[in-house]
């Protein structure tokens, strides 16, 4: 089971009552956190998750609201009893930033990998069973979305297998893909495993103006959680200048992207009432939901 | 009047109830804050108080507990529209300290004024009209004492200045402390002031083992806002091992330095329920108060 968790839905400041724009999830045990701004190791505290799960902290970009809750979260996890390395994940100036904030934990009781990403190009990386895709975004600063995937392999299928007269002890090679040639007999997974799967995908994109990439990004998505910094149509000029979306942008790229559910974030301390304006992106995308702090569901596999 | 408030009563770790130790000082319209954790700025949101108005920033140590909310703060003090430079204070280290943590805050629209300390030396210097005098306690790292002082003139006293056929011109020099020689005849202060008055002490100690330098700093404070990191005696190992004090050690400084009141803060995490100490607290000095997050007070000067 996938487990989301939106830990804060303000942007640009901590309210005190709305957290900043984070995003846990939680896979087979371990958890990857996406941004972490002042106040989300707090709010991390009330879901009760846990921190030493914690495999990777990956970083939209680099203003204040999206990363100075790290020093201290990295002292809260190493004080979790946490030894094992930890990852941070962020585009280009990742060692500069953590290399200064760093100045006040400069001694943690794990290792820190460094995976700096490249300028301006999409990556794709696999950590703790998550496959983690990266798309470069529009902001002031260099910033970028990701998705999270659990991918599904075909179903085996031992009635075939069976029929086929297949040895058992050939029976889980196959099914993890690999052909097997024996006695001038092949055996080939297509013989035993039945249609593609889809597995489960969840995108997170913040701080940006929307691109056509983003929606090509976050494709069938099951869950498409978005920035909407500003709600009513009248802020147009400030997402521009500001390099933000309104909701009905973020509802634009739900519908191009063909996602199942749209989670709108990232609300403007300047908009006390986010539901005010949710009209603007249902009219557009139906099943949009204005996000709240630690808002939880859980993504499944489709059934077949 | 001085108005005092602190923000948080926690140490270590902010927690979801329980905001991390800080001190905000307001007088005739300016403020001092002493302290800036996680969450810092979101307690203070929640007084309303402003951001603006904030003339520096004193540090005790640079602890994550105790600085890293500053660069959120900043951008929030930018975003309140201040433009006047604002005051740093502490420890040596500072600039080190400020450089780093500014990577994710590197434009201001404000100057700052760095002041750091001297190493191992008590420092007094005058702020927004307070006197502030730092010092050194005993901690892991370097650490300071603040303590904050309105002092009052002496009364003027013009029916004595009447009487003595003082020209009303020469009243205000002489209230101002000058001494004044015309045609042969000295006026004097001494002549038309009243016996010296007591101003308004706050002394805030945190983060350190108890010392008899302490008590001499905060002599007849009219608040003494110190930490308890730990109510039980059992605790005493940790105390002395994380350098920090005992209920029973904080009362005993209140007690040797003669203070008007005590406030605790500084809870360790593992702590719940600081009030279940109280009494380790009140039977050496009874007018101690469990700190609390925002709790606040005014301060006055003593009625003659």
């Amino acid at each position: 089971m996938f487990e989301v968790c939106l830990l804060g839905c303000g942007g640009s400041l901590p309210l005190p009552e709305r957290s900043l724009t984070a995003l846990l999830a939680s896979y087979n045990g371990k958890m990857i956190l996406i941004d972490c701004g002042e106040g989300t190791q707090v709010s991390m505290r009330q879901i009760g998750w846990g921190f030493k799960a914690i495999e990777a902290i990956c970083f939209t970009h680099y203003h204040a609201d999206h990363i100075i809750g790290l020093p201290g979260i990295l002292l809260t996890i190493g004080n979790s009893g946490r030894q094992e390395p930890l990852t941070l994940i962020g585009p280009p100036g990742l060692r500069e930033v953590i290399t200064g904030l760093l100045v006040i934990a400069p001694r943690l009781p794990f290792e820190l990998h460094l995976i700096e990403l490249p300028i301006e190009q999409t990556t794709a990386l696999q950590l703790a069973g998550i496959d983690i895709s990266i798309l470069p975004v529009y902001h002031h600063v260099p910033c970028v979305a990701y998705r999270l995937e659990i991918k599904r392999g075909r179903k085996f299928l031992p009635e075939r297998a069976k029929a086929l007269q297949i040895p058992v002890n050939f029976w889980k090679s196959l099914q993890q893909g690999h052909a097997i040639r024996t006695d001038g007999t092949e055996y080939t997974p297509d013989m035993v495993l039945g249609p593609a799967r889809n597995g489960i995908r969840l995108a997170y994109c913040t701080d940006t103006r929307p691109l056509p990439a983003i929606a090509d990004f976050i494709r069938e998505s099951d869950l498409f959680i978005c920035e909407g910094m500003y709600g009513s149509e009248d802020k147009y000029e400030n997402a521009l200048e500001n390099r933000h979306m309104l909701f009905r942008e973020a509802a634009e790229l739900a519908k191009v992207g063909q996602v199942r559910e749209l989670w709108l974030t990232h609300f403007s301390p300047s908009m006390p009432n986010p539901s005010d304006y949710l009209t603007e992106a249902t009219k557009i995308f139906p099943n949009t939901k204005i996000g709240f702090d630690r808002m939880i569901t859980s993504l499944h596999f489709p059934e077949e």
